[in-house]
């Protein structure tokens, strides 16, 4: 989908104040909704330095607008006014820039390696935290359920720090049947199961992570090869937060291989 | 502080309904700023389960409103209407019930075991997570800059899920200066150090994590042992959040640990 800017660029890639149209901050304003993101297959992104890590990925930027035009280099940002921004942005404080990238079209799932897979996590933030970590610890493919959060939503593409260029969510029909065909071994974490610290992990092997409240549903529980474990070494406190909990999953997962 | 409930308890133990007094919704939610948390020695904390878990772990509560009775089973709450809890509440979805809590006396700081070091974190869900990291994996002691964020605001509170009430923080005036001191060896998180996976971990030290853009402080920096840090497994992502990075360390430190 083409989506023409606005702004009037001069001839040597000077750029003149945007008047946003009464249509186009209708469009941009949309896309803090799912309908009219997945509709025009577009995300926004915001911030100089988020923007540039997409940018520097390979992501194509469809539209870029910012209140300073000299924080972006290679590329050449519409000038807009910070009550236009605001009116832009899904963020409590604006940073500055405000960019509408394409989607990367999704390669074809590899069962091969460690492989994410999210039974419904369903706050944005823990869901970007998830994808960046998935980046750090090498993890490319991401499985999750309908009922996951949107990859594409705004709080996702925050708090994920530019992963979303490199790490790609498929939303299955059924995560449970894709769990029972694969020949990966699939693990999962509980709050009762194996010591993570006392169990030999594969590096090809699936990793299976449950919802804030509910945990892994039943259905995915009983197609799940081994249940891991974090101790508590504590007195008091009942259970972690799903993020932090992958972050110590997946270390152990990696943890062996030389660095 | 005492302050007086307006609801007029009858003789049963039965509540009847609350009209919160201007006064105390002008106190209730005067408790959303540091300065009146700070005069009156109290925090709020909100929603059924936490408040619960608070109530369990011996913390005294000086004011209690529900807008469902049936919630608490030991004490008795005020009953308030929606519209009352929504004007005192902090969170954008108001969960039921809203407590003002008295504070713990913090106990001495002993420097043995495991202690947290918090060189300026500055989002109050990163504090709160971090705090529910460490009661999990055992750490009843972190120390902190005053620049570090509140640990009774509530956004803090609320990610803690209820290990304020085990967890104690020491607002330290001179961070480097106490980690220069301490006779416990000294680690921090940084992204250049020692692969903290072939690092031999002592069971009594200090591990320092670092603000959330600046990372560890030269000062602080100056007086740390070590230098740890977690590889990079992947191809992109710069970094990761300090609350899952601590996570990761916290694990590395007590995994030896038989349970």
């Amino acid at each position: 989908m083409h989506f023409g800017l606005e702004g009037s660029r001069s001839l040597h890639g000077m750029t003149s104040r945007t008047m946003l149209s009464k249509n186009t901050l209708k469009y941009l304003t949309s896309l803090g909704q799912k309908k009219y993101r997945d509709r025009h297959e577009v995300f926004v992104a915001e911030g100089p330095k988020l923007i540039q890590d997409l940018l520097d990925a390979g992501l194509e930027v469809e539209a870029l607008y910012s209140t300073d035009l000299g924080v972006f280099s290679d590329v050449t940002a519409d000038l807009i006014s910070a009550a236009e921004l605001k009116k832009i942005s899904n963020q409590k404080s604006p940073n500055m820039a405000f960019a509408v990238f394409n989607r990367k079209t999704n390669t074809a799932l590899k069962e091969e390696g460690l492989i994410l897979a999210l039974d419904s996590i369903q706050d944005p933030g823990n869901l970007g935290t998830i994808m960046r970590l998935a980046d750090w610890f090498g993890v490319h493919h991401i499985v999750c359920t309908q009922q996951t959060a949107d990859c594409y939503n705004p709080k996702v593409v925050q708090a994920s720090m530019g992963s979303l260029a490199r790490v790609q969510l498929h939303y299955l029909e059924d995560l449970p049947a894709w769990l029972a065909q694969t020949d990966l071994p699939v693990y999962g974490g509980f709050m009762q199961g194996d010591n993570v610290y006392q169990t030999a992990l594969p590096q090809d092997a699936v990793l299976v992570m449950g919802n804030e409240g509910q945990g892994i549903s039943q259905e995915a529980s009983a197609v799940i090869d081994t249940k891991l474990s974090i101790p508590n070494f504590g007195m008091g406190q009942e259970s972690l937060n799903v993020a932090t909990a992958t972050a110590v999953l997946l270390s152990e997962f990696k943890r062996s291989i030389e660095k």
